[in-house]
């Protein structure tokens, strides 16, 4: 256990910067906060490069994470003034780990990829990937112009279903899309533009599921590619649905027609 | 229009107090804010008593809401300072209009009624209310302990959908779902104590869907009354779904299966 004292210490400055994507970017590390999500990570087996706990968590860390913690795992102490600074949580419980990205590879392989086309609130993306994963998607594809998935937010919403499942930014180009479509994966996207619903889909063998912006939908760019176009009906004439309800009702028709 | 000048003024303060729960039930009013919401509440016919406008957004009244906008509808001025204190909104779009809350009768006809059992996030609350509207779901209960539904949360995450679905408090002992069973409906519950997929049990006639606590789920008293008992398979291993999710994929299930 090291106690840092102040704000100079470079280990605190660092961990700092990780609040901007530009850094995390650039050093492909990330922050996460609170006891269920570093329990998470730890039972995901990410790699976790140290943690930061103040007095009052340092007590409980045994009790939440004693089966976890080994003498590799670096620990340090700051006060609770100095711990706020490096989280935006309202309600910090005094813990965060510092998580190397996954950097594996696209594997490419499984039948169920979903495409988050310019999703823009951290909120809904976290709840895409948890229902994801939850539904068997393999790996997760994003558009430029989706909001970071490593946003303390988004995190937080997956509920450490981002420790399970690989994500990938495509480029501008959209080259990731199209080598999946080459591998046959059937581009699936919501669209205004047809009668179909999407439980009359065949949405059995290799899916590409596209969930779009809040506001706009799926971009043109994907528009124009997609191989089967699909609608969620409204029986009861709302104007929309929340994106993170409408990929989840499509991921389960797939998870549903899988088994039949 | 009317300027409210002080913090003095009775309808001011009237206003305020409708931030309270308490004074929410004993007026039978309650707040939304922002045009969107508003031009809602207008084209669904609810009740509007009057509006507070700033003086920025006094102006784009007449564009947003001109043809809505009679004599009859009164509409007072403010300062951006004082509209501060009648909401809780980061952004506010300084409007915000006070509705008389829809008091009609529980219809027990229809097909589809959705039962939330202590539901405690507010956005999770107006995402399942959005969600039941876009399904078709005629009627909504709610057990005690659910959040309040006239929370600003809740009421911003239904996009207006609050203002078509007629939404009940159900009593201690659980008065309105025994009505409901009584009457043929069959009460629907999540559960970890079964092998039968959503999809694989008949959803179709008289449904009372459940949607459970957060944290603990379905409570114990509405369990011993269930009729089905299902559950949300997750190939993937996921620990959970939010439950907005987990409620709206079964809603949408509903809905296939009544197009058979």
């Amino acid at each position: 256990m090291i106690y840092i004292e102040s704000k100079e210490n470079n280990l605190f400055k660092n961990t700092k910067k990780l609040k901007e994507r530009k850094n995390r970017t650039k050093t492909s590390r990330y922050i996460i906060e609170g006891f269920r999500l570093v329990q998470e990570a730890f039972k995901a087996k990410v790699d976790v490069d140290y943690l930061i706990v103040t007095e009052d968590a340092h007590d409980k860390v045994d009790e939440f994470l004693g089966k976890y913690i080994n003498d590799e795992i670096k620990i340090y102490e700051i006060s609770s003034n100095l711990f706020k600074e490096l989280i935006s949580t309202e309600n910090p419980q005094g813990i965060l780990a510092v998580i190397k990205m996954n950097t594996m590879e696209l594997k490419f392989d499984g039948d169920f990829y979903l495409l988050c086309d310019k999703v823009q609130d951290p909120g809904n993306l976290g709840t895409i990937i948890r229902t994801a994963h939850a539904a068997g998607v393999q790996e997760i594809i994003l558009t430029k112009g989706t909001v970071d998935i490593y946003n303390e937010k988004t995190i937080r919403s997956t509920m450490g279903s981002i420790f399970y499942i690989p994500i990938y930014y495509d480029d501008e180009n959209l080259s990731l899309v199209k080598e999946l479509k080459g591998k046959g994966f059937n581009l699936v996207v919501t669209s205004l533009d047809t009668d179909k619903n999407f439980f009359q889909a065949d949405l059995r063998g290799r899916v590409l599921l596209t969930v779009g912006n809040e506001g706009n939908g799926v971009s043109k760019e994907v528009l124009e590619m997609a191989d089967t176009k699909v609608k969620i009906p409204m029986p009861g004439n709302a104007e929309s649905l929340n994106v993170a309800v409408a990929s989840s009702v499509i991921m389960y028709e797939k998870v549903r027609q899988n088994q039949l």
